[in-house]
């Protein structure tokens, strides 16, 4: 299941699933079959599994047949980001693809040797924008906007002290994300400033549920500046899994229903090039995760 | 005007004032005077100053005769955190007066320089507790477990590429935190792992409205373990004062209602003692920011 967050003409943001080039509002389906779903993304997560369960009946039963107000061409609505305002910070891992870690110690202040436990980091809720919405490029503060393609995980139930064997079991979905990072402000060495600026954290363009991803360690992610592609890997490259993050993170970081892990990035950042490239405005950024979904974003001056 | 959360025998959480050792309840309050009032922090300082000005008046009208159920005793309710659940990450500022600066090159892996702009960092809204809450020692996890006393400054209103001068105006009020540290759970340099576990934010026991505060840059700080003096300074020794903090970060990040910004801790903390101290299961800590108030947590094995 496709699960989207989007905006009416009347402005009106809604939640709903993606079916057949349709936006189908689920606190409307509910209602026309006489049953609550909720009508935001946060709810849905925390319902879960039995908002889930509901919604795929309920899609199911009324696929191509729906009632009156309930489904609309996606053409015609706005997607946002499927959290828009996520409840904490967003948890960054960094250095977690193989390649990646050599490329950052040739050109950044990171050390040759892979991390021997997941470096995690924060972006506040601030950073998400959605499929289309503008990366901001403020050029009093950065010269060095680069880009990363990342599967960014969702969690679906608390997990604290959670094992490795147990982790999975607690991912509701997945989605599409661009840790985007100034590179020329990092401090100290710590990255929120860099990693953390509003807009930095492209999402969308939907949630797939975990039970139509048969293997999250297989998928090709990409990303492409102007149509050049830049990076193009595999998640299989991933150095901590993603039952190895959810268990090193929650063992002494509570995490919670909707919480969202980028799992990293692989080789072929700006930073990483010879001669090095940046983001500027005018550039379109687009990126994916085989199964998930691709995001497209412009880049443009503030 | 002093502002806490509070838990009542029935457990229900409710947003109040302290008034004369009372715990006065705000939408009660509001409710006998036909008023309405908010009844949590966040929604409060959302409708600041509107909600601050008729709180105000309405103490003043009721002081020392309040309406049935609105005043209960403080020894008689759990005070909680200020705000028990941040909308986001709080943010923390690292290397904030000088002679902490000098004590953490000695001993941590930072630098002997003054930093040339604030280091920020974040909390993830898991790691806060209320006075009298356990700060949890994980010996699976850690084995330098460090205090530091700190200022932490409540924003009233979205704040984006605020300049110092109107930065002031954008304080909601101030409370006092306990940046706890797991000092060796840094990552590649990356402290919020360190600084982010759960329970790792004592804060309270109140929030102080700005406007009872005449300069939040000339307050003594100080904290003890198991009554022994650790910390004793001033915040007159921030290196970067509270709207330079401001400025700073809203140049990049919205800071929004609510936010929490520690503004960094003076010397005496753990990790520059010789020999280095840090905290075990049975201390007690106690630290207070003068006209802010003082909170105590114990240390407690988990």
């Amino acid at each position: 299941m496709k699960l989207i967050t989007f905006q009416t003409r009347t402005l009106h943001t809604r939640l709903g699933a993606l079916v057949d080039n349709f936006a189908v509002d689920l606190e409307l389906l509910g209602a026309a079959a006489g049953l609550t779903l909720p009508d935001n993304m946060l709810d849905f997560i925390d319902a879960a599994p039995v908002s889930v369960q509901r919604t795929r009946e309920l899609l199911s039963k009324f696929e191509g047949n729906w009632p009156l107000n309930v489904a609309t061409p996606v053409a015609n609505v706005r997607l946002l980001a499927p959290i828009p305002k996520p409840r904490k910070n967003i948890f960054g891992i960094g250095l977690n693809y193989v390649e990646h870690v050599a490329e950052s110690a040739r050109t950044l202040d990171t050390s040759k040797e892979l991390p021997k436990q997941p470096v995690v980091f924060s972006k506040p809720p601030t950073t998400v924008i959605g499929p289309g919405d503008a990366i901001e490029h403020n050029a009093m503060i950065t010269q060095q906007l680069d880009w990363e393609v990342e599967l960014a995980v969702i969690i679906g139930a608390t997990c604290r002290r959670v094992g490795e064997g147990e982790a999975m079991s607690k991912v509701f979905g997945y989605t599409v994300l661009n840790d985007i990072s100034a590179r020329d402000c990092r401090r100290a060495g710590q990255w929120i400033f860099s990693k953390g600026q509003d807009t930095f954290a492209p999402m969308g363009p939907y949630i797939v549920t975990a039970d139509e991803i048969a293997d999250p360690h297989n998928l090709d992610l990409w990303l492409k500046v102007n149509g050049k592609i830049k990076q193009n890997s595999n998640t299989r490259h991933m150095l901590f899994k993603i039952p190895a993050l959810i268990a090193d993170i929650s063992s002494a970081i509570t995490l919670e229903p909707g919480d969202i892990i980028a799992t990293g990035t692989p080789s072929g950042v700006g930073a990483g090039m010879d001669p090095q490239e940046w983001m500027w405005p005018g550039d379109v950024i687009e990126l994916g995760v085989e199964s998930i979904g691709t995001l497209r974003n412009p880049v443009v001056a503030v």
